[in-house]
């Protein structure tokens, strides 16, 4: 249900349909955990991110907050298995049409690409577009996005470490990858965590940040789960920290 | 083999070995036979290129000629199949390892990336620096690369297209998507075809530009045959048009 | 098109749909090459094989011919890559579905089930009843037939090994395993070849035998080609031997 | 650890090693808990079983105490997922080795085959071989057996399930299949459940048994834990009931 993603309504018709119930947009809570918690505390109605949003907010919204990176030369290019495409029967999502098959969809075209924009813009009050690409994995579950962005004068490695993991020190879905280490779809399978590593190409002063989510539970119903707990100001995890599962 | 790669043999030897025959390499031909045919057919040494780098040139190298784009905004975000990484046992390569899982690995330290930045350079006469970030994908062939761009000023979308048409209008293993389409590695599973498409994202005046290859073919032993076929003098498609393999 | 494979005209209307060319039965003939090239030479009208039947009677017929196995003990256990079910967009075919799924269907109760019956009765003058056990199998293509079957007083394995080879001596879409070798799908891959192999468990005197073949080609379009070949008078694999495809 | 499955050391050390300990082989359990609860509880020395036989012994063993079924007409065509094979890097292992790829191995020459046949001997009374035949699946986890057997005169389909209802009724971890459906290995992954269904192939009065487990849980790790639970007099769920994970 994306009802409530985005507030502002021609965007949202735009890119589903009419919205019938625009006089509550205003109330209406982002319920990306990690950076709303305090309003999602006090909701009473609050929108289940996308999951390629989560994907792409978590790590690059505290470097554009903090001013490291420059929000006009954002890339997300992102991809997700199968799962992400729902359960419907269609000729896209049939096993030998994804078996052996890597490809970009929706291309500068995706509606979660004004998701995205959107919240980055409200949150930094800067006017932020993703270049977003969508790319289908031939996996069931996960979702892994590389971000590209351009780093500002003076900015380095150990100061996009320091502001990552300042920003989640405090949060217990959000795992930022060791030194010499990145994120991997497997490692998040059937989890709620969001993986975040990263990498600077000095050439060209570039940053390429790379985020990791289950699409099926930090991408959905592990985020909306993760909302509830809050809302019900029970402890954030309750029901999200299984077993683990290794494959 | 990559020995005769890279001219310059101290970026060869950075990221390989000591070279053993330096005494060859001003001879030697890149044996990418949709730029270089003509000096294949004259060469008596032909370097087979690597598989991330056919991915790459093939879709930027025209526009960068033709300064449709700016040489100082290039990423490849590539993915492959597990092929490309042998057959030799290892823990990476292993099915339980593999399936479902999606990562990228030697961000901003692939071998091939100096590679794809040398031919780049020489043949557009800039000092050009891609950012280049390989991932691995479950599935045992293909490659499909996605690269970033930014357009220069006044460039639109059907310059690109004029462009990449003019440029491969004769050659027989590149395939331009029609209008509405972009590669996928299942159509050219099995071939020797480079297939591209693209999109413009207008918000940013940004290209997104995308190739697929089956890494073993057009990637590895059937560019070398379609080298060794003009080499010869041959027909260039010599035993490379096999009966269509659907999945 | 199943329309002319089952003579028993009651036997297709009760798998299948009312039959609307009865007339024209008895002149069909079954286009198993291996076992009716001679007929197939002179027919008008043949009828191209199922998948399954194709897999279970190219082993087990010339051992029942020669009567070194006991018709009343027959099993085949089959397994089938997901191709099989056709194109059309359902559930159970779905990625998310396949992966990670192996699954009996229709046990005891596939309509391919009396076509292997028919024959094998037709062919050996016994009354043979495989128990058949179709599985769905988590890849795209391709299927494994593990038939069990008693051995008949005093026959060894050196007997079904003499009996096989001598049976497919002449024909180029058979091939045996070597000693110590089985089938394997991955072998067949995109050929028309039926791969043979087998064991015998000596503590029941019971023959375990294993046929791989492509469901796609041997098992579909490609038996077809080589029936037409044959019905043209042309070479029986014009068109069917294509360079090697190794994954 | 396959240490003490089998008591007979002479056996033991045809298929594995010199034996080093066999002054314990007299009190050592077989820790299938659904069999020998009651023994598990009161011993000092367990022995996880095989993930293969638990998947043969669980649903044959009632059937063959009942009398139900001809002990001398059984086999099991067994599939499992590659880790199986564990972890340490193999060829056969390899991802584009695995990929599309079904086939037997060790036909009638596993290892596990004489640990089924000995504790199937000692709990009828009667002397049991199993004709064994294990394949390797293109999936990660998950094991399917299908088992044949002859029934003995007089048996239907009514008393096979009454039988396997019964022998199961009071035991968490065992699924038997409701009338028309039958076990998918999808449907056991993460968990520690042994599912059961059947069909009866009227025309052979023979018994078509199904089995799924997922071979990392109830085949290894989850029934030594459910063993150690028995051991310990807690709740024999404890730990193995996991919030369910659906992919």
């Amino acid at each position: 249900m994306a009802d409530f993603r985005i507030k502002d309504a021609a965007v949202y018709e735009k890119h589903y349909q009419p919205h019938t119930a625009k006089e509550l947009l205003p109330e209406a809570v982002y319920g990306l955990c990690e950076i709303f918690q305090d309003r999602i505390a006090a909701a009473r109605l609050v929108a289940n991110p996308g999951c390629y949003p989560t994907s792409v907010i978590l790590p690059l919204l505290p470097l554009l907050k903090n001013k490291l990176i420059d929000p006009t030369t954002l890339i997300a290019d992102s991809k997700s298995g199968v799962s992400g495409a729902g359960r419907a029967p269609s000729l896209t999502t049939l096993y030998c049409e994804v078996q052996e098959s890597f490809k970009a969809y929706k291309v500068a075209g995706h509606r979660h690409n004004p998701e995205m924009n959107e919240i980055l813009s409200l949150e930094t009050g800067a006017r932020v577009n993703v270049t977003f690409t969508p790319h289908l994995v031939p996996m069931s579950r996960g979702m892994l996005t590389t971000c590209y962005a351009g780093l500002r004068q003076g900015v380095n490695a150990g100061m996009i470490d320091d502001c990552l993991r300042e920003a989640y020190a405090s949060r217990p879905f959000v795992r930022l990858c060791a030194a010499g280490r990145l994120p991997d779809t497997l490692h998040v399978r059937g989890t709620n965590f969001c993986d975040i590593g990263f990498r600077v190409d000095p050439a060209n002063q570039r940053l390429i940040l790379i985020s990791a989510i289950d699409n099926l539970t930090k991408g959905a119903a592990g985020q909306a789960v993760q909302c509830m707990n809050i809302m019900l100001g029970i402890k954030e995890t309750a029901g999200l920290l299984p077993v683990p599962f290794a494959l």
